[in-house]
């Protein structure tokens, strides 16, 4: 049986001001230090043990999978940072206000934004991310469209080669492997480990903090799936992150 | 002109108790997160940037790293996690307060252990490691003896392959790099690249949490070098760490 674990970041300042975040690289509210650690205490008690780490290029989830593996005792664990693991790029709509956004466009639009496969938010010009594009740990983005604003389908494509050319045959040498990174890269793994359609993906939740598992076959079939939480705090974690885009 | 930073990891739990650490893993200690976060600082207001990081399999290194890097905003960075940067094993000494081990045995005989080049502490016999060995992150320890007990020959002999064939080709490659280690696996690397004797290197102490620069030629000849403080913070720290080995 092959482990794979995807982690989402806790809350970010961006996340507590209701913000869109994208790219920009926030860190860790109080908050989401504290899920971070929670996500790492239910690993440990549950008895994870994991060979290797993946995480994305921005601090809220470098920090999140940090505290995670502090608190597994497994800090010497090889990490690989990527930006095909940031979070979707929100391109103009980077760091307004989702409530204030939503009582200006519509719960729609800024629902379409948020939630559609195939649509963008208005995007930045090339010009606008010159001086970001020059930056070591962006050196390999190979489209520059992917860092001007992306549509989920877009992110699903940048994630895909990860997961092909990396961590599937990590997983497949039999690594336990670790992911920490953001809602929308990390329903790049779901969606292509459960087959969901575009609608399904587009419905389903990963809360923060609350590791989810997958339990795999040699062909990296899953198994079953599950999160690491008891029932109530599931529920409650997963209307939390759907009525975000609701205008307050 | 290539840059190499060498950070040795501020106070830890046994530092503090004075006691011999080792391979021991123990975490740090409040003062040594300040030093890490102090180091951190310095780097940054002196406008260092680096491009990967080394570091031991030991919390204590670890963390300070991490520490650095986050004070640094360059937590996205590449990080080579490797035994050969532990410190130097102290064998059946881990563990053991160093003021009473000098009341037992002499100042003489514990400065012999702690600074001898040559000579090796009490050793662990091979049954005492065997759980240990099966640690993934000792996967690739090619020679036992290195986990029983080390005199400062035996660090300095596994820490040069590292250096040899991976951070003096990253180094020509143009990579500036940060190595956040141990007191006795970071002489190896000052031996090596001041062509320091035995005798020399036994006196050359490394303060806790003070960067250690070298600005290196093409060929990784030292151009100069220099602590990141200013003379008096050095001359204090310089003082506490000899000082370590006396009976209280």
């Amino acid at each position: 049986m092959k482990t794979l674990v995807l982690l989402r970041h806790g809350e970010s300042q961006f996340n507590k001001e209701n913000r869109f975040t994208g790219w920009t690289d926030v860190p860790l509210s109080d908050k989401g230090i504290n899920e971070a650690t929670q996500a790492g205490k239910a690993m440990k008690d549950a008895g994870f043990v994991f060979d290797m780490a993946y995480t994305s290029v921005l601090k809220r989830a470098i920090k999140t999978l940090w505290i995670s593996l502090e608190e597994l005792d497994q800090m010497w664990l090889p990490v690989v940072n990527s930006w095909r693991l940031n979070e979707k790029h929100y391109g103009k709509l980077q760091g307004l206000n989702k409530a204030e956004t939503a009582a200006k466009y519509g719960e729609e639009q800024v629902l379409l934004w948020r939630r559609a496969y195939d649509v963008r938010p208005p995007m930045y010009d090339p010009e606008d991310v010159a001086e970001q594009r020059k930056e070591a740990r962006y050196h390999d983005v190979d489209q520059i469209h992917y860092m001007l604003g992306e549509s989920l389908q877009d992110t699903v494509e940048r994630v895909i080669p990860l997961w092909e050319q990396e961590i599937s045959l990590q997983l497949k040498a039999g690594k336990r492997i670790l992911v920490a990174a953001h809602g929308n890269s990390l329903r790049a793994f779901v969606k292509y480990l459960d087959h969901k359609t575009e609608a399904e993906i587009l419905k389903f939740n990963i809360p923060t903090g609350i590791p989810l598992v997958y339990e795999l076959d040699d062909d990296l079939k899953p198994i079953r799936s599950y999160f690491l939480a008891d029932e109530e705090t599931l529920k409650k974690e997963m209307e939390k992150v759907a009525n975000q885009g609701k205008a307050k």
